[in-house]
């Protein structure tokens, strides 16, 4: 079985010219199938801004209207995705960028919860393993901008993490699939505040333990309980650090390891 | 050898929801390969005028700026070319859209002639027929954003159809390439004022007769000029009509056929 890593990135890289061309160099030279899956970054929110789109949050979420579709569509597909693609070719790293439309990749459904309608907010059904998978075994790298349609015609903005973890797990049946997410700290940490404190392995027992004692509380607790639910469902490992460290992230030396066995 | 048919798209169907739809469910449901090629729009334009960017002309060609490339490289590789995308898929054809940094399927170099910077608008140096092959011979249609890239990271405002021009040559060494120019009149005109006066079919000889007689003229040269050096090239044959009539265009029925050999 082949190697893959799925890689997420958010804005604190995405945001940040330097940061980013030094990643997509460290990208472009890992020698495994490789997938990158890439969030908005703040381009999209100061376009809204300046056209005095008002931004809804409905219990911590954002609603997506349709002139804010328009804009994450043409700066996470767009602008993002296609700089990112040019950045990497010119590392010799052969890249395609797609979203979830692009052959039928990810099919997803509009979000609603009793009442509340999140607008052009996207819940995934499926992701399609064939359609990445020929693509990777072309010796492509896939760069995966974080919209997704329902098949109708509608195209929806779809949380990129989600998008990471969903493609992850389709790829399992395929690949020994790791799936990496770089966030803005080393990892999850003992002390939220000290960046040196970094936990190296997490796994469900040890979980149980920084939950109970609250080392781990808050922001840290959907993102592990969506790498374990990704590790149940055959990723064989998730690792939560700085994108900036990817080299030593990949290597185990950087980062949390989240593993579902016991060491 | 297999059909393929490169059809191109420009603003006067982008810019009206009700015959781009109506296009693409055509589109969609041509059973030979196809590749579709679009241009821009008035979107661009406009969001470039909103922002205040000047619009510089050169010899009648627009000079891109970075901010301009920025706009273009979201409106036509993010917005157009993923809406398109989806609305084939909901006509359940398998669609992928791309721009040239993609797999690297059309690479370019920045446009200079002389002492005239024309900033980020790009020429062609190649298309790489293997990428869209692969992706044909896998049952997709491929959607092209005007969107190139120099290999160096740099993403270049590239003719639409230029474009549709080069990826037919290159195709036709694989393909039986037919290339279909979708414009605002029914074809090349005997009396440009009246849309009934279609020419069904030139050739080199009625060509030379229709120019030396004033009869075509003006914008129509370059046009029919690339025409026959696409025909030169390999391509089987090239029709100019109008897109909303997709299926009789294919079919011969409208449109002016253009082909290198003398009936």
């Amino acid at each position: 079985m082949s190697r893959l890593l799925v890689i997420k990135i958010g804005g604190n890289i995405i945001d940040d010219a330097v940061k980013l061309a030094s990643f997509l160099e460290m990208f472009a030279a890992i020698p495994e199938q490789k997938i990158l899956v890439h969030g908005g970054g703040k381009l999209a929110t100061r376009m809204a801004e300046q056209k005095g789109i008002p931004q809804q949050m409905v219990e911590g979420r954002r609603i997506t209207d349709a002139e804010t579709l328009k804009i994450v569509t043409m700066v996470y597909a767009g602008y993002i995705n296609k700089n990112i693609v040019a950045q990497l070719q010119s590392h010799q790293c052969d890249a395609i960028g797609v979203c979830g439309a692009d052959g039928n990749a990810i099919q997803g459904h509009k979000r609603t919860k009793g009442d509340i309608d999140y607008g052009f907010a996207g819940d995934i059904d499926r992701v399609d393993p064939d359609f990445f998978h020929n693509l990777l075994s072309r010796g492509l790298s896939v760069v995966v901008a974080p919209i997704t349609h329902d098949r109708k015609g509608q195209l929806l903005n779809t949380n990129a993490d989600t998008i990471a973890q969903e493609l992850a797990v389709a790829m399992s049946g395929r690949c020994e699939t790791s799936l990496i997410y770089g966030f803005e700290k080393n990892g999850v940490l003992m002390d939220a505040a000290d960046d040196r404190t970094t936990i190296p392995r997490i796994d469900p027992v040890s979980y149980r333990r920084l939950k109970a004692d609250q080392t781990i509380f808050a922001g840290m607790i959907p993102k592990l309980d969506n790498a374990f639910a990704a590790l149940d469902r055959g990723v064989k490992k998730v690792i939560i650090g700085k994108a900036e460290n990817l080299h030593t992230l990949i290597a185990g030396t950087s980062g949390t390891l989240i593993v579902n066995q016991p060491a």
